[in-house]
């Protein structure tokens, strides 16, 4: 949720019935204290930051989430062990991102207090197994007990039923919300992905750090390098810094680096949070109903 | 489901409350039309057989599927157009197999009965655009109305509950069969696949024809080929003949082409297809159950 999850994103969900996060990867460490600040102003229900732990100035960020009283915070792109005992002394609620059932039996011993499990589909964070929803879930599932929360391919209030279906206790849903009104991505950005079908979209950069792109000019780029065998350091010279600001922020929609999840094909409207929230509980609603009073029985 | 679809496994699945099917695809005609017969000899309930339109022989095959009078149809790997109303001119039920919801419409067009959905997780019938079952399901119900199946990372009740909350109106299962009692597939390679853990499988060869594979040696083979840049001549060149009967029939663990789902990663056990089935109807009434009675509600 890079260049798209600030304060106003994450209050409006937070306002609206879920658990707002802010996306501290794309922030400077005092940026992101602003957008906690008025965030903050802007509702008075619980939210959330999420960090990458391969943030540079990581230990600022942290002592900003404190300072600020963060009630929760989302760590990804690490090893749990590294900061949850940290948090958690300080009162803080830790859910940790895996897209591995290995990784669960890590997060319960880190005293991690929920698992966010993210497929092959989602737009970040994924694995380099290729392990999708449908398949992850039902495995971390087997493998905890931690509350659980689906994410890749969450786009729908199907989709959400689903994931309970498959043993998950909640999910977190990236893709709808980044192309909401309220995301701070790049109105051109959000238009592209309206217009995107199935096949758009493609996981790349795996020996960099696994992210889905839009096949745009940038991505063509980095998939020749792949289909040519390139390493890691090739690759990262390719990316530079700034790509993903310079696609999803600034609206660069040929050269930046353009991240969004495979359920993008089916978002075809730019709506804002509290008309996303509803008709994802509407779809719900209607899908359990269905579902129970199908005929087709087992 | 090549090499481990026969009559033992089809007929178990028909007499156990699922529709079995014959996989065409490692028959030769006149073994396939013995596999109908004894399917017809060991089952009272209707079957069918799966053929996928690249089979060399297709002809001789129809024509088979005809004299033996076989009820239902899954075409697959193919344009629907082809032989949907030969098929149906013939009272023949007819199902497709797509990996794209590009393609329902061709399937309404060319007048098939009933679509199978199969995402990227599955062991075969993959689609270049890599779309899961999570995301595909939904795009794939937006676009029609046929009675639809989902297949690809089904291998628990749970997992069938979500397919049925995704749109779906059924699900068609393939690895959790295939390491069944009853499969016809080796019983080395059964017993692989029940110590697999999540990323043992990669789709690969999608320059020849994407399959799901586990990763052997065979395999890096591919892999390393891919890696570098091969083109469909060079693979095809490694692949050979008989690659697929080497591995999962013969039991060439090495150097055999081992198809199976991501869903493997689950299976822990060769059990027959009736307490497969017993097991799938038991969880998926738990799921429901859990669903219907969870604390989490929207």
């Amino acid at each position: 949720m890079v260049w798209c999850s600030g304060w106003r994103l994450a209050s409006a969900v937070s306002n609206h019935g879920g658990l707002g996060l802010i996306g501290a990867g794309s922030m400077h460490p005092e940026t992101l204290r602003e957008h906690i600040q008025k965030t903050k102003l802007a509702t008075d229900k619980p939210f959330g930051v999420n960090i990458p732990l391969f943030y540079p100035e990581l230990d600022t960020i942290l002592n900003i989430i404190a300072e600020e009283k963060v009630p929760i915070v989302f760590t990804s792109a690490g090893s749990p062990k590294k900061f949850t005992a940290w948090l958690k002394e300080r009162r803080i609620i830790v859910a940790h991102v895996i897209a591995s059932s290995a990784f669960a039996l890590k997060c319960e011993e880190a005293g991690v207090d929920a698992i966010v499990a993210e497929g092959f589909e989602a737009g970040g964070h994924n694995g380099k197994e290729e392990t999708t929803t449908m398949t992850l879930i039902p495995a971390v599932r087997k493998g905890t007990s931690l509350p659980l929360m689906a994410a890749g391919g969450i786009g729908t209030g199907g989709a959400l039923l689903a994931a309970m279906a498959l043993g998950a206790d909640g999910v977190q849903i990236g893709s709808r919300f980044a192309i909401s009104e309220e995301s701070s991505a790049h109105p051109d950005f959000k238009k592209l992905v309206t217009g995107l079908n199935e096949g758009d979209t493609k996981l790349a950069l795996k020996k960099v750090g696994p992210v889905r792109l839009i096949k745009n000019d940038f991505f063509q780029a980095v998939n020749k390098l792949e289909q040519e065998g390139a390493d890691g350091a090739v690759l990262s010279a390719l990316l530079g810094r700034g790509r993903a600001k310079k696609g999803m922020f600034e609206g660069d929609l040929d050269e930046g680096e353009l991240e969004i999840g495979q359920v993008s094909s089916i978002i075809n409207e730019v709506l804002p949070v509290e008309t996303i929230m509803k008709n994802l509980l509407q779809e719900y609603r209607q899908a359990k109903l269905k579902m129970n009073t199908s005929p087709f029985e087992f």
